[in-house]
Formats: C-alpha cells, structure tokens, sequence
C-alpha cells in the first residue's frame, strides 16, 4: 500500500511538471531548479546571476520555495527580479504542483529565464522533478569535500553542479579537486562551476552558459 | 488515508522511540540526537566532545545516520569513539526503528554517553523523535543568519541550540546577535552554545553541561 501510494504521489507530480514544462516552452523560458542544502548560498547567486542577466538585457524571475519566511523573495526583489514565495508549511522540497500555482498567478510574458528554488535540503527534491529544463546542485566548501560521496543521488541527477563560495578556499580544509573528481564519478555530464557569490566570481561564466543553453532550445 | 498512513508510521516510530528510552535508562546512558543540515559540523562537534569527554574518563559511543557512506562513522572512530553506521538509503531522516537496530547490536555496557547523529536536513528529521534524551540542532555562519525563521520547527522544538564554526565570524556577513534573538524568540528554553569545532572553543562548556545533565537524571 505504500509504494502505491507513493507511485500514485510521483505519479500526479510527474503530471503537472509535465504541464510546468509545456507553459515554459509555451512561453519560451528556460528554466532552471535549484536545489542545495541550506545555506550554501542558492539564493545569493540567484542575486548575482539576476543582475548580471539584467545587465545583458534578458529578464528573469525566481520562484522561492521555503518552509517558511519570504526572505529570499524580499532579497530577490532587491535584485531586481519579480519572485513569487511559495511556503512549503513544513514540507521538505517544492512539488510541481505548487510551482504549477505559482506559474499561474505570475505574469510570463517577456520572461527569458525562470529560477525556481527548492528548499534547502540535498535529499528530498531529488525525487519530485519540476518541470524545469535542467536542474542544479549547488554545495559549498564549508559542507566539506564529501557531499557527493554522503547526498549521491543528488549530485548523480542534477544537469549542472556550481560550487559556491570559492572565495574562502584555502581558509577552510576543503579540496576542491577531491571534490570535483567525486562529482565526476557519480555525474560525468554535468558541467561544473565554480563561483562566489561573494565577489562575483564565475558568475559570467555561469551566465553565459544559461544564454547559450536558452538560443539553442529556441533554435 | 494519506493522514491515517502518517498517523500509523508516526504511531510506530514513537512506540519504538519509547523503547529506546528505556534502554537508554536501563543502562544509565544519557542520549543525545544531534540534527543540522549538511556541513554545519555535526560530526566535528561529535569528533571534538567524544575526544573531551574522553579525556575525563567518559565513555561515549555514536550512531551515524546518512543517506550513504560511512564517512563519519570512520572520522568518530578515529576521535577514539565506538561508532555505528546507519545508512538510510535514500532516506530523509533516521526514524527511532534504524536506532532500536542499531542499539541491539552495539555493547551498551559502560557506555555513558550515547550521540545520534541525525540525516543532514533541518527539515524531516523533526518530526521522527528518536527516544534520546535531548534534541541538539546545530547551525554555522556560512549558512546565514536567518536560518531559525526559514526552519523555525528544528529550532522551535530542540532541547539545545549549537552554533559552531564561531571561528568563522567576522569573516562573513553574519549577524550572531540576530542568530540568537531569533532562537530565543522560537524556544526560550533551550540553552544556547556557541562553539568551534576547528579550534575547540566552546568545546568544554558543552561537555560540562552533559556531564551536569547526565548527573541530574541519575540523582
């Protein structure tokens, strides 16, 4: 009886990510789900890649998943981007649905690019897909090297890992080349990035890529 | 049914929970969960307290929970502390069943401290008690000084708040004042430690506290 019902909840998810995609693609957005554990810093690169988007002419919109609070739709807004706070009461990951609810009340015309980010948590999203074009992992030096080794699944289904906060290091014992050869062991076709959301660090890059991705979907 | 089926996986964990207490009491071990998200330094704390507790003549042993690997327990045993991995298996949480496992095949005899070290989420991990004593969460600098109101449950219901890696302050945009107002407005009753688990700071006044703990319930 668990696993049906378990089936029947991934069932009605993969359902409305399906319709989550099909409204992106309506709409030519690229989208983009973020996951990571709490505070490895998803919601200041979103701050960073937002305005450098902006910089570029190409607007886009983030959609906050939080168990509670709209701090990081307030922070996002300060970027300069429109967010839309979804509360998760408790839960531990976004499913489609609520991003479905979500999409439904923002405004997606003239939208390039739509961020979602899940809450901070390297387990549970992993099973619930959004219906965004690719996914993200985001870790950070003071997790420690081995995350891949101890969260696999996440790092193993994600469409791009970023690394956040290289700015500290060489202050903390954290090896970033152990790290990435885990990464690519578990994921070999995911690119990787490193960044700072700090000082601003790989964020071009990152940008980059994203803009590439989205002309060759369009073209 | 979604509801009854909760109430009955929630009904099971407390009753194995219970069971757990009683071993815990029969054999005068105090335990202690310890929850946080990936890379707060659960298990740096763990590894300096068993060192510490160590030196005084107390006998501590460790469950590791984890998605995968077997990381931490190899790092608790190095600090000089039995230890026993639990792998979840793509599980969010230990639930107080994995634990009644675990504690039948560990040797509980002069054993005066028992630590559990719960699945890195702030979130699932809350609503499975796991029959210890006292629940620590723990947090750290780099993950932001809001993290009470994003997570407010894991800080609302714990027995004790940690925040480790003080080392770090200073060197990051964060606020401890506001950190512990926000703690305190969530759960004024919980005792507040400060430590670092890179330079032991802390460390002592931690373990003076269990030790005191431990003495009450034993009086």
């Amino acid at each position: 009886m668990r696993v049906e019902l378990m089936q029947g909840i991934l069932g009605d998810n993969n359902a409305a990510a399906r319709d989550n995609r099909a409204l992106f693609d309506e709409h030519g957005i690229l989208a983009v789900d973020v996951m990571g554990g709490p505070g490895c810093g998803k919601t200041s690169i979103l701050e960073q890649v937002v305005r450098e988007l902006r910089r570029r002419g190409i607007t886009s919109k983030v959609i906050e998943g939080d168990v509670a609070s709209d701090n990081d739709a307030r922070r996002i807004e300060q970027a300069g981007a429109e967010a839309f706070q979804i509360n998760t009461g408790g839960g531990c990951h976004l499913h489609a649905g609520m991003v479905r609810r979500a999409l439904k009340q923002m405004d997606l015309q003239n939208t390039h690019v739509m961020f979602i980010e899940n809450v901070g948590n390297l387990v549970c999203p992993t099973a619930f897909r959004l219906g965004a074009h690719f996914r993200f992992v985001v870790a950070s030096p003071p997790e420690g090297d081995d995350k891949p080794q101890k969260y696999p699944v996440a790092f193993r289904d994600a469409e791009g890992i970023i690394l956040n906060k290289i700015d500290l290091l060489g202050h903390l014992p954290f090896d970033a080349e152990r790290f990435w050869e885990l990464c690519t062991e578990l994921n070999s076709s995911a690119p990787q990035f490193s960044v700072s959301s700090t000082t601003g660090e790989g964020i071009e890059g990152l940008c980059d890529w994203l803009l590439e991705r989205r002309s060759k979907r369009q073209a």
